[in-house]
């Protein structure tokens, strides 16, 4: 995210939309000038035109929507889904029905999939009947997993085939996806054989057989399959194009890489709101859905800082009678704090690339331990002088330098351990780990100072 | 993240490394069986063979590669570039230049561009001539841009081709990439006219001109893009292959959707780790690194946790007589830096993807500042309670509340309008949001509770 300015400027005239548009846009909507808004937005490419509308105040939203003429069916699959949720209710079943038949089958499910189970009804009934029956299929399988995902255009070939046949059949303009990047072979039972890249295709003569130029090293993904899981498969292999099949094993769809970016979108923000203690992005969310969901975890917050408080006082003698212990005990805790954060964040991102797995999980709590440790160590001696010279009193150095110690070795130890037990225990480690950390640091971090300062000064 | 051990198995078999055979490769390098480990590890896919050289201690890698008769070029890609920085040191300039030679031209730069200056001119050395002047130039742009990210090798025909020559060609055995999803049209001068899609290619009869099918909706990337910009067009435009050319126009190379997807993964992966205090992602390196990265970090937020513990001396007066001001004062400073760090999460994602803009910011705020008042209040009322009970003091209890909802609407406010500063100064708004954040809403939060018991308890 560095040097957005230069950035921007490199993206002038590449991306369609800039912040002087939304402006003219939104001053039109507000003056009652729809149609100079709309004018405006037209030319807009789909991804361009639902950025506008994200941007836009809710009721300017619906206006200018109405006031295009023909909005693109694709517009709606660009939409983030808080704000397509939003701008869906105040359209008819009719109308949205038409933009499911528009839409690819993947966009067609991702947008049905968020209404409530009422409109949903309502829309499928009006979609025509050969779409509905697919789209019913797609439902079927549960949210996030490959089934979802799937588009269920497929462009496919019987393996007795050769290359002629299989670009005559293209060229007879047989019912295809609008672009696609391997032909699968499939066998007569429906089960796929193999994938022929279309660039290997090309390159082949008319008589070759498919089987013989296609690619055998699949990875079938089974329709139930967790879509993160999906997404591991392709990074790992370099997948562009992969086959979806049912429980029977036969090919019922297929993923491209460019579903598995919003797939790879979706996760790597899951995992940087979850760390923050955010179920979802909020950022459309209307105030009170926000203040509901942040209102949660900063309850689980306020007990846990309750309990780090309960720790402090025990030792309300102790800060009564050098009321120094009182000034520096936030500084223990939030240094383990700190340290805890940044050996936890490396941990969970490791987990969820699989880079951190039983074989070499001791290693890495070794490693963390040390890491804290001579941490831990320059800490306490910088503190410590701080301390020292603050109150004048090198006991209180010698105090503070201990419970850094203490506190930067436990940081580092609990930063691996605890993701790792979470998971162990099927707990989602980005979700609980920040909190179970803290706690820890804070707790440990009061309870070393303040105890050590408590038995030495008094 | 959820439920992974259920995902696990559903990775049997599609996923080639399972936990076992890494414990069983490190078995028997550990016990000098070097050619069983060798054997074991043949099978396995380039990129699986990498996350297991990943996962075991530095002394047994290198046996295991040397072990191995031929290593795939493809494994070096793959490797985490730590990991490969410490293989590669073990390695003589000559099997180097030879895997760099393997590669493919962006695969190649990005193993040389981590080089040493003087081992880079050694490999580059050894290299066939062909292949190090196209690996010179690349080298010419800057780190992270486009034509560090691109290949080199690309299908291109004239524009005045037609289908027939243009498929005629691809059989001729004409120098092609391995895999390609679109064909480049350029003009006489090598600049790219427009983007012929091998599904479309492959529909059109013989004699229908390329220029007919070919799509003129290009983004051309100049090759001194930022990757992360490449990256945003690619997901707003779901492109799969677009052009690179030079400052003169001229098409030198291009940029693949599965060499985006490794872009993402990496910026992603920055954000969640700048987040956190880290420049990079440090799991695979040693120690000392590792330490020393996380000291610098570490370090100023010592120097916060003095300016905090600062504020509380100014009122050392008031905590020596109501030690209960001591026990409290830590739950107000911690709340508001977990509201605000929520708020801060969300304007940083909502900063990187581009939705959080001129346009909108003062809605943003305006809500983040509300929903922080409301649960402000909410706070204030529970907390205030607890309080109130806990000491018996009402009046404490009133502090406390009316301190919580001071921080909370700061904590809604700084969150949103700290990234955007930090931004409009040309900062990475993700490194250094989190610790201006905290240092204020510490500083506000202990100065608004202590500062307001000052003044009604004493």
């Amino acid at each position: 995210m560095a040097e957005q300015a230069n950035v921007r400027e490199q993206l002038d005239g590449l991306y369609g939309l800039t912040d002087e548009l939304v402006r003219s846009v939104h001053d039109a909507l507000e003056a009652g000038r729809v149609e100079e808004a709309a004018r405006l937005a037209a030319s807009l490419h789909a991804a361009d035109l639902a950025d506008l509308v994200e941007q836009l105040p809710q009721n300017e939203r619906d206006l200018l929507l109405d006031g295009i003429k023909e909005v693109d069916a694709d517009v709606f699959a660009h939409l983030d889904e808080h704000v397509r949720e939003d701008v869906i209710d105040h359209m008819d079943a009719e109308r949205v029905a038409e933009v499911v038949a528009e839409l690819d089958s993947d966009d067609a499910v991702e947008l049905i999939e968020d209404l409530e189970a009422d409109e949903q009804r309502e829309v499928l009934d009006a979609v025509p009947a050969e779409d509905r029956a697919l789209l019913e299929d797609s439902l079927r399988y549960p949210e996030d997993s490959a089934g979802r995902v799937m588009r269920r255009e497929l462009a496919t070939v019987p393996s007795y085939w050769d290359v002629g046949q299989t670009i005559d059949h293209m060229r007879s303009g047989a019912e295809l996806p609008d672009e696609f990047y391997v032909i699968f072979v499939v066998g007569p039972d429906h089960r796929p054989l193999g994938t022929v890249q279309l660039s290997r295709l090309l390159r082949a003569e008319r008589p070759v057989q498919v089987t013989d130029i296609m690619d055998q090293d699949m990875r079938l993904l089974p329709a139930t399959m967790d879509q993160e899981e999906v997404a591991f498969l392709f990074r790992q292999y370099g997948l562009v194009s992969a086959p979806v099949v049912d429980d029977t094993g036969r090919l019922i769809g297929a993923i491209d890489l460019d579903d598995v970016v919003d797939v790879i979108d979706e996760e790597a923000e899951e995992d940087i709101l979850k760390l923050a203690g955010l179920r979802e992005d909020d950022f459309y969310d209307a105030v009170f859905d926000t203040t509901r969901a942040r209102f949660s975890w900063l309850l689980v917050n306020l007990g846990t800082a309750i309990v780090a408080s309960i720790v402090i006082g025990f030792f309300d003698a102790a800060i009564e009678k050098v009321v120094a212990l009182a000034i520096l005990m936030p500084i223990v805790a939030s240094m383990g704090g700190n340290a805890g954060t940044q050996t936890l964040t490396v941990a969970v991102r490791a987990l969820a690339m699989k880079e951190l797995t039983p074989a070499n999980a001791m290693r890495i709590v070794g490693k963390e331990v040390l890491v804290g440790g001579i941490n831990g160590v320059l800490f306490a001696a910088v503190m410590g002088t701080v301390a020292w010279f603050w109150f004048g009193d090198m006991v209180i150095g010698a105090v503070i330098g201990a419970a850094m110690i203490v506190n930067l070795v436990l940081a580092g130890f609990a930063g691996v351990v605890i993701p790792l037990a979470l998971e162990r225990m099927d707990i989602d480690p980005a979700v609980g780990s920040t909190v179970v950390l803290t706690t820890l640091t804070d707790v440990i971090g009061f309870f070393s100072f303040l105890g050590l300062a408590a038995w030495v000064l008094l």
